[in-house]
């Protein structure tokens, strides 16, 4: 496998154009033939590969923080005849298994943003198919809050890959045309089974689209829908744009650094020990000192740099199978500082729960505020869906308060110091933790519900018992009565019980491990998003890893070469 | 694989008793240990296979129909010292993947079969751990209402799937650990890589079991709990037990028949046409008929041979790949008789529809009525989990009312012939469905929802226009308009449509037409149930099929040779 870069910007796209008119912003799909990621294929009629994708979650992250005018962003394609042909095929074909399956879940994180931007963000995207969208070209247009279809009795929409393949629609195809669409569920079994399409009124009829529109009227309706869409959008007022700038990252072979989060890679132990700093000074007394850092804005820039480590080691550590995070205070390996008299709480602590006070407080009337808290959901659920053993391990000198206290609560398991390293430092503050607004609300998993309310399922006394002590720095023994973390051995048992743990954990099978984590990780509701990821996805894997799709005889290398794929016919 | 027989009775028990005394039965496992299904492995320490838990399904079913008295189930063992160490491993270990599929499928039914005789049979079960309890062991347990186990420092409940075997908990022991007993979701992970179990009172602080018990007090506590929950039972009264004589069946190689039911297995074309005749006589006036005509019963004779039926043919005909189902008047192919006078809906829908509404006037009131409307939904549920294409072929002379409506609901996709095969008689009604009560809510989804509900997602005004059709019969046209049936080809149309869509699904991977049913049918809500079958059953195959577990060095088949499995390292 390549090693793969996340971090892009417009000047450097190969396969996009973005352009604004007042209002409405335009995403216009233009793939490069000859711009795979890896060589060995070409990228025809507008099918993409991991390369296309990144460019378009970059943008899709732009137009949130860098275009607060936009109020509707429209997707389309700058070939012609041809919307989009989804994933490319013999890039599928040729890939490994692991590199297919990450690269679906990076896919559908992307179009899970693309809806949470038309939810909550007041920026509806409107897929307008110029041409037939098939497979992942139709899915993309399934996260769309509207889909145009040109009217020109050739245009149609699509989901060739059973019939074509022998796969799923691999990034939420299934879920959205029953779940999200309503289309009637014989109807969804037979479009399905259809590598022709449907266009026209039976489109519309099957709701598969939402209209249906000549080509000589295009431009027109198209502008009306857009300019439609924009008028009603609840973007919220703010100030000026904050520009992305290009993120600072330090990688070697055994490390991965940015400015307020590092990682150091321990291969013989399958480990990467993540840590985030706290900020290094007080957050601003209001937005405006806010806009005033930009990017450089503390949660910002933090939810930035974890976004891009965690797409990093997924796509390029796939044997670091387990990661540690721990926090640290900005001052050093100590939260605590001088100027604290509380006494309990670090300093960090402090500031970090001034920062998510701050963005809270204005996150219903400020763009920037919830652009932030948005960016910080999403980039935990990311967390979430991540197939690596996630442990928090909770020392002196760490600032797990509200947002941060979120990457324990992320964790699969946590481990907290009752007391201090007596040979390190006897006279250190005791490790504390901190429940916040943040905890309680404004960063909810997949599954609709706060991470703590995932925890305490079906223990609403238990649940009320954590979210009381807001505010409050909780020390270990009172931190694991409430259930808020899993273990809180003592200076003498901490090495081993941790070393056991992570140890135990690279001893295990990593397949079992994803699946135990994917079903533990999700108890309570489910929703569209929970359906991609625990049950589509796990569908997916098992189909994509079958000889019937990949083996030497399978549909999925039998394509295009004029063979008919050799099934084994028993059904499982 | 061997040819597998369902059909079984407590005589021919090899190992489990069925004792009764007064309101409790007692449910006691006690494997042979060479009684194993297949050769090639010991079931030690009650460890089980598929013919293990076929006797289990057996007596579950007969305790609803032959014991209406029994108001409390106690579910325990007849080892020393053990109680179940769950699906035998040398059995999985060798088994085909489709195999292993298949059992953990036919397993789960009978654990959600026991959590519904608790919910609506007023049968609670009571998992009596007199030793310890391992992996599908404790699963089982965890389908009981109440978890009792001995304290005698040694005996443990444990899921050591993944850390043993590199697999998961196949029988839903993930999903009831947090989602029903709401264990915390960071315990549960440790409780699940921890071998070796956990007993006595962490057991209880976490959640695992409801109590624990000395040895000395066994009995005595055991005793109190089970009359204790008959007490609280809310079985309904009604007449004498009804036993479940022989299913009288004619199996040869290319068919499968029962008195009403039948199915032609064309193994060219990798389809199942089976057909279910309608009542031959009228419904009686009341329940007292009913118990007088016993197993014979048509609703459930019916409900018993489609059961067998599917059981039969998933597990002894893994490459028949689609069902078709049609219905028939008992007078022939004809359902409509002379002294109809409607002219609309034949004699034998008519009397489905009878049988039904004298089911459900007594669904409140009497434990036989019930229990033959529970068993219709379980078995229709096992329809819906059936890794098959589902075909609906609706024809004149066909009786799809009602509860007979439902496996045109079922089905993937739905055939009605549009007037009359006019060579055939053209003078014949028209084919028609009719909408009934137990279309309406008492046969619901796994889902929550009744299949309408299903169909109809995010449509209330569709759902509503079909259901206020109840009672109505209706023809091709109109059940198309509605939304009822997918297809309302004519005459002319109706061979090559269907062949079509026969064929064409024989010739699609069968892999990927399991992934796109299994998501398309469970639109909607999720359950524990939906849960277990869709999320935790698609991980579980993925990770069954790897060779992380299953190949020659995986986990799976290392067990017990000293060797250690040797894994692909690369998280997926």
């Amino acid at each position: 496998m390549p090693h793969v870069e996340f971090r892009t910007s417009p000047p450097q796209y190969k396969h996009w154009r973005l352009a604004i008119d007042g209002p409405v912003a335009t995403l216009t799909m233009d793939v490069d033939e000859q711009g795979g990621l890896v060589p060995g294929y070409e990228l025809k009629l507008n099918s993409y590969d991991l390369g296309v994708d990144i460019e378009l979650y970059d943008a899709v992250q732009r137009l949130r923080f860098s275009c607060p005018e936009v109020k509707a962003v429209v997707v389309t394609s700058g070939k012609d005849r041809i919307f989009c042909a989804g994933a490319n095929i013999r890039m599928l074909a040729a890939a490994s298994h692991p590199w297919k399956v990450n690269f679906c879940k990076f896919t559908n994180e992307t179009r899970n943003g693309i809806e949470d931007a038309t939810a909550n963000s007041g920026q509806a995207y409107l897929a307008a198919l110029n041409g037939t969208a098939s497979g992942g070209g139709y899915e993309l247009a399934l996260a769309c809050d509207k889909i145009l279809l040109v009217d020109d009795r050739s245009s149609v929409v699509s989901l060739p890959e059973l019939p074509l393949l022998g796969v799923l629609p691999g990034t939420g195809g299934l879920t959205r045309v029953v779940d999200k669409r309503h289309v009637r569920r014989d109807l969804a079994d037979y479009f399905s089974t259809k590598s022709e399409g449907i266009g026209g009124k039976k489109a519309v009829a099957w709701k598969l689209v939402d209209e249906i529109v000549p080509r000589v009227r295009w431009d027109e309706i198209l502008s009306e829908r857009s300019r439609g869409s924009a008028s009603t959008s609840a973007r919220l007022p703010g100030g000026p744009a904050v520009e992305l700038t290009e993120l600072a990252k330090e990688r070697t072979a055994d490390s991965v650094g940015y400015r307020h989060v590092s990682a150091r890679l321990d291969r013989d132990r399958a480990v990467a020990a993540i840590t985030v700093t706290g900020p290094a000074a007080d957050a601003p007394d209001s937005m405006a000192g806010v806009y005033a850092q930009g990017a450089s804005c503390w949660p910002l820039a933090v939810a930035r740099e974890l976004d891009d480590l965690i797409l990093d080691l997924r796509t390029n550590e796939p044997e670091i199978g387990t990661w540690t995070f721990e926090t640290a205070g900005s001052d050093g390996s100590d939260g605590s500082d001088g100027s604290d008299g509380s006494g309990g709480s670090g300093g960090s602590a402090d500031r970090v729960l001034a920062y998510d006070d701050l963005l809270l407080a204005s996150y219903d009337s400020d763009w920037l505020a919830r652009e932030i808290v948005l960016f910080w959901k999403r980039t935990l659920k990311r967390l979430d869906v991540t197939s690596r053993s996630l442990i928090a391990l909770i020392t002196p000198g760490s600032c797990f308060a509200g947002s941060l206290l979120e990457l324990a609560l992320a964790a699969d398991r946590s481990f907290m110091l009752a007391g201090v390293f007596e040979e390190e430092d006897r006279e250190a503050e005791p490790a504390a933790i901190t429940v916040g607004a943040m905890n309680l609300g404004p960063l909810p998993m997949g599954n609709g519900l706060t991470r703590l309310a995932t925890r305490f399922l079906g223990d609403p006394e238990a649940l009320a018992g954590a979210e009381k002590t807001a505010g409050e720095t909780l020390e270990a023994e009172e931190a694991e009565r409430l259930g808020l973390v899993t273990f809180a051995p003592d200076d003498i048992d901490w090495d081993e019980e941790v070393r056991i743990a992570v140890e135990e954990r690279a001893s295990f099978s990593p397949d079992a491990l994803t699946g135990l984590e994917a079903n533990y990780r999700f108890a309570g509701p489910e929703t569209i998003e929970t359906k991609i990821f625990g049950r589509l996805t796990a569908w997916q894997n098992w189909i994509f890893y079958r000889p019937n799709a990949s083996g030497p005889h399978g549909a999925l290398r039998a394509y295009g070469t004029g063979k008919r794929a050799d099934f084994d016919r028993k059904r499982v």
